[in-house]
């Protein structure tokens, strides 16, 4: 157990974006959302998913839309709303909340519902990471009912998807609610068991984001090297470092969708890395050959500083590190491929487990 | 206090094809589906709105989407899923069922629903014609809540639309639903009172699409001028009479859309009639100047059988007359045409009530 205070907020938005993979929704727009939150109601009790009690009813809350947008059009507590929704929609109360995605402002979407509400979260999420599509977590993969959900915008509006024949109708069914919300709401999903967030959430992500976080404030402070601050924290490998030499990017179908080039530099020299992405980065190419795929990460970091730099704000002429993080091990059976394998996504490919 | 059996199928259909300003859903499809309906569960009852009991829960139920898809995928039992799960939702079950429009098939679509359910349906509708958009509804306009509603579809996914700023942002969120289910969907909406439905629908409308059926087949059978026979019932008039040269028809944000154009035969010999449409009829030009706009009726019945002829069937070479009725009175209020008067549908022109 422990207690984030508006001081970790920082570590959470640095650690928070890289393990967002350039999605998840701004880090730095929900560390400020966060500390309004904070500010306002008090800090937060973070519980480690066995401190939970054996009756817990912990729903899980989350933004929903296109990171693009989500810049410029700001949540309030649209997570808040959609929690009460949900709550009112099943007759029971939330004990606690426990986030979608540690990526990126979805990290802190619970706490700021949660301050409102008065309730902790748990120590884990349903990714490990960030993904763009509401189908795609391992409560889903592992059992756990998509819906019922509810899904709330800024304005009061707000929707129930009561029942649906596959979780990937859920996610359309809120998307297409989402676009006309104005591509950026929050939902919250009917409540879980603490035998379910046991057995399917990836656990203690929350605290890796802060550490993350802090190991990378720490390398800055003293001049050390951020990537190796972050690989020593999290185990996993620079894919390649260069310039961004273009950025093909739009907003469409409730997502940012597009890709990056980047141009190596030092042992880089003379190669090119493609990123393709879909609110996160899903396929790294290098030279036209797959080096990474989802769900592995794929994250870009300011080679200087070691700060994450998403997708709606990646642009031309940025140094960048990409680094490469093995998928939970949630992820990398069968069932959670099928979810958020590169075949998920469209791609004809298998995945090639990254080596660290 | 009636009975709708197989027999009065045909009647209603030509009724509320010809109410039903050329959308309201097929009614040949309707009166088919209705007719499987009543053959396997039974007739139904039709009461008065003055006949239901003080504590009436009386939910309304309709179809939603466009109608060119409508023809070619057929709904099954849509309405008495959006019907459960709007039950489920409030914690009350409804003691009668209402039309939303008695135009095109959504006229039969509560009859659809009550025989499964082995409910009464309400000799009354929302419109007393038919309308594209879910908020074009007298109930909504006189007070009644358009939330909270649910939309199902043929395949087992519903949503509820719990809470809306506004009525056209639950048309707005069921629409978007409604595209994502294939552009065919049933909805439900929160029960209503008795005092609610009488103050608030258009009544007799059930009743008055039979007796404009019978009307038709007796003129047809004894070989009397059908147009005649219609005007005899419903008061209204001949506005155009001609043949169809032109159909321009997208299905498109969930809508079928389009315009006719009709050149004048007999006394209308070398004018022109423009109509544009949204599912229904909304405007008719004739020569350039608007004739006929919302909520009056704008209806094309072929000119020797009176057989309306709904727009996704419109087609060239066809013979038609466009009969004009006025609106129920409940629609030429400031507050009525505020919601389906031409402005309501972008048009920059005031209401001019079509004389009888």
């Amino acid at each position: 157990m422990w207690t984030v205070t508006e001081a970790d907020l920082p570590y959470i938005a640095i650690g928070a974006g890289i393990l967002g993979t350039g999605g998840g929704g701004n880090p730095y727009v929900g560390q400020l959302r966060a500390r309004q939150a904070i500010r306002r109601w008090g800090p937060v009790t973070v519980l480690d998913p066995e401190e939970l009690p054996d009756d817990a009813s912990v729903i899980c809350v989350g933004g929903i839309g296109a990171p693009t947008v989500g810049v410029e059009k700001v949540r309030d507590l649209q997570s808040y709303h959609a929690l009460r929704a949900i709550e009112d929609f099943v007759g029971e109360k939330a004990t606690a909340l426990i986030s979608n995605e540690i990526g990126g402002s979805n990290s802190v979407e619970p706490l700021i519902a949660a301050a409102k509400a008065g309730l902790p979260v748990v120590d884990a999420d349903g990714m490990g990471r960030a993904f763009p599509e509401f189908q795609m977590k391992t409560f889903f993969v592992y059992g756990v009912p998509c819906c019922p959900m509810a899904v709330a915008d800024e304005k009061g509006n707000s929707i129930i998807v009561r029942e649906t024949i596959s979780p990937v109708w859920a996610e359309r069914l809120a998307r297409a609610a989402t676009i006309q919300m104005g591509c950026v709401a929050c939902y919250a999903v009917a409540p879980m068991t603490r035998d379910q967030v046991i057995n399917t959430a990836v656990p203690n992500t929350l605290t890796l984001a802060r550490d993350l976080g802090h190991a990378v404030q720490r390398a800055r402070d003293s001049g050390d090297d951020p990537l190796a601050a972050i690989l020593a924290t999290c185990p996993g490998r620079i894919l390649f470092n260069g310039k961004v030499v273009d950025v093909d990017r739009r907003t469409t179908s409730g997502f940012a969708r597009g890709a990056l080039t980047i141009e190596g530099i030092d042992e880089f020299n003379g190669q090119a890395l493609l990123i393709d992405f879909q609110n996160e980065n899903l396929v790294a190419r290098l030279d036209g050959d797959i080096i990474c795929t989802v769900p592995d990460l794929i994250c870009a970091v300011t080679t200087d500083t070691g700060e994450p730099v998403t997708t709606e704000l990646m642009r031309y002429g940025l140094r960048v590190a990409i680094l490469g993080f093995p998928a939970p091990a949630l992820w990398s059976t069968p069932e959670g491929l099928a979810v958020a394998g590169p075949r998920a996504f469209g791609y004809d490919t298998d995945y090639l487990p990254l080596t660290v």
